[in-house]
């Protein structure tokens, strides 16, 4: 077997076998194949496709090139849960609280932010130290105590996916769903969770645009999944707006805060349920969605959400009175109002721009040494459909970096398209794929 | 401008401009972009194809990576010759100096062999002392003072070409027809001739397996030619048997010299009389096909092709006795017949196999820095369509190397295909390109 014979039959459109995969993927983890050959392999794969089985041994190659954790002393059930990533994204902080207060185990691990998405790892970052570093028996030991352990992920999982995703990044190769597919599924396999739900953000704010490829990503998450004998189910979101108001690592745990007890954005709302109804069932907890549903209103209605949230954080070293009290958060240096110079309803928001916007004042990273200001973002006062008048403010934004402040306004503004006419909202559910 | 918004572009099959391919060529060969993104950008050039716009930019970029030299001091008309390679070519041996005697002035640099395939340079070092590695001047030099130099690529002539194709080799992007295309004209270009013949060999023996494809990269070549202001001919010649009867470098030179003094086997003297046809009447000294013959065979008859030889030779550095009387040359230690034990009619000759054995027995090279042993190779004594009787010769083994004889002769017998039903020869001169 030689890596050339690889690429020569990928760039042939021949279907790879499970042999040629493992040989690429142990090899090029080990340093034995130079990035270069990776590389053509990589844009053959991306330009000629992978089958499901050539996608499901790509998965299990990189989930086996590292660590895989076993999870099974904890619970038979091992609930994850996965999003596709966009703006405004907080829902593991608020759902997971919930699922654990119900009596799921939760044993999560998040990334950090890149580009103009945020991660879970760098908000939960925003509680005065909560530490989101942990070792692997740590994390264990707090799910087996408190039920629920969200971490960043620092275990070698999937140092494969690693290092392939970071090539597909420079090569013009990330935007494949056999390979997405693949990244994502390498480390859900790894992580060691038996019931995955998966959040497919879709819309201009997510990397999947359209309908269709979410809904292929999903069939294909779920296939890998079935291979892999784990349950998955997927569900597909709306990404043509932040999810809620905030943007920006502090001020969406104020309002991940602040939905768990009780003062829920409908958007979040609709997600959190659709995937609590999933987890429950798929935990053996509800029979169907309306049980379900009851018991995740009882859990925020009783206060048990945000105190399982409280034990979390004092668990993992954080400063429980910020979540007591939001208001001990401080603010950035400047809050800056950004007021609409026309009226009309809101039609559009581009997305993407406002998360990028966000990542400009100090929110979010371009490279990944680059460190952040977790005070810095964005919240939008404006939805999709909401009412505008001459004058009024459709956003704020928060950051220290007076010279930004200008051009960012001017962006976050640019990025509401206002027209005269009634618009209609966009449902936030927008598939169920199971 | 930066070479992943060209990555995506290729990859998404967009039409690459000048600049973005001045941009790559310039910042590759620089060592700005590393081959990692080169080599993404080349698998989907591969996959994606080349407009004929793209191919000429992408050869005129590499062209001018590194030298252009100007031979416009030496004459107008700058004749150069060039094959895809394969086994048994010693054309350019016999045909250059034949037309320098005629008047053309010939400027040749020939690669080394690598492969299953010859290189010239290396078969003129099997003349004693014949000096390939002169300088440029010295080599427009010998031009002017006696017609023709044929020496080594030694100048920095299409670096970029270079890089790329030591990249394209390792990552199974060599069999493309415009990156061929354009890697021989970039240095064809460079090389500061006008008028070019092209041999396109084609067959078991040649890079090109297929004549519709040898056809493409004929059209294709002369387009380039057209853009760049160079008159550019091919033809498209057999390659399912090696050319002539000697494999190897000294075997070959003998049989050039024989050639030279007349005694031309039929293949190689269809191939000169073609090729010299071409380039007489380009270099304006025949009208027309049958006037170029008739200088041919005038050249060959009087003397004077060998003649230029000898001055060739002499002027280079040469030991001319050898080219006097070729039974100089110090055979191989071993020279073992091959025998035949069936009997019947040549079907077909595995061409790429008899140049592996070939360079097995120690003539050719598999990685650059290997050293050649110039006595070494195969003499063929039968060709396609003859007819052979149990226990005849059907070659010769010549080599140094007694441990590797038995395996050699194996294969070579085994490359012979014998069918007991009489077999048309095939055309040696499949199709001219204008």
């Amino acid at each position: 077997m030689n890596i050339l014979s690889i690429i020569e039959n990928k760039r042939d459109k021949k279907e790879l076998s499970k042999d040629e995969i493992d040989y690429f993927i142990k090899e090029y983890t080990n340093g034995n194949i130079p990035d270069y050959q990776a590389s053509a392999l990589i844009m053959a794969m991306y330009l000629n496709g992978l089958s499901k089985e050539e996608t499901f041994y790509l998965t299990d190659a990189m989930a086996k090139s590292g660590d895989v954790l076993d999870l099974t002393d904890i619970s038979d059930i091992i609930v994850d849960k996965h999003s596709t990533g966009g703006v405004g994204d907080k829902i593991t902080i608020i759902l997971m609280p919930i699922v654990a207060s119900i009596g799921v185990n939760v044993a999560k691990m998040s990334g950090r932010g890149l580009g103009f998405t945020g991660g879970t790892a760098d908000k939960l970052e925003a509680i005065p130290n909560y530490n989101v570093d942990i070792n692997i028996e740590e994390f264990k030991q707090n799910v087996k105590d408190v039920g629920i352990s969200l971490i960043t992920t620092n275990a070698n999982l999937a140092p494969a996916d690693k290092k392939i995703y970071a090539l597909r990044d420079t090569i013009g190769c990330v935007s494949s769903i056999p390979l997405i597919a693949s990244s994502v599924m390498s480390k859900k396999i790894a992580s060691g969770a038996n019931k995955i739900v998966m959040d497919i953000t879709c819309g201009n704010g997510a990397f999947m645009k359209d309908i269709e490829d979410a809904s292929k990503l999903a069939e294909l998450m779920i296939q890998i999944g079935k291979n892999a004998n784990k349950e998955v189910r997927c569900i597909i979101t709306n990404m043509n707006e932040p999810i809620g108001y905030a943007v920006g690592n502090q001020l969406e745990i104020i309002e991940a805060i602040e939905s768990l007890k009780g003062n829920m954005p409908e958007d979040v709302k609709q997600i959190v349920y659709c995937l609590g109804e999933h987890i429950l069932i798929m935990a053996g907890k509800a029979k169907n969605k309306e049980e379900a549903d009851n018991l995740i209103t009882e859990s925020i209605q009783s206060g048990k959400a945000i105190n399982k949230f409280k034990e979390l954080v004092i668990r993992q070293g954080g400063d429980v009175s910020y979540i007591k009290d939001t208001s001990k958060f401080h603010e950035a240096k400047y809050v800056i109002p950004v007021i609409a110079n026309s009226e009309g309803y809101v039609e559009k928001i581009e997305t993407e721009e406002i998360g990028k916007v966000s990542s400009f004042i100090g929110a979010g990273r371009m490279q990944k040494e680059d460190i952040i200001d977790l005070k810095a973002g964005i919240v939008i006062k404006k939805k999709i459909g909401d009412m505008i008048s001459n004058g009024e403010v459709i956003a704020y934004i928060h950051t220290d970096k007076e010279d930004k402040i200008e051009e960012a306004t001017k962006r976050v503004k640019d990025a509401f398209i206002i027209t005269t006419s009634k618009v209609e909202t966009e449902n936030t559910i927008i598939k169920t794929i199971l």
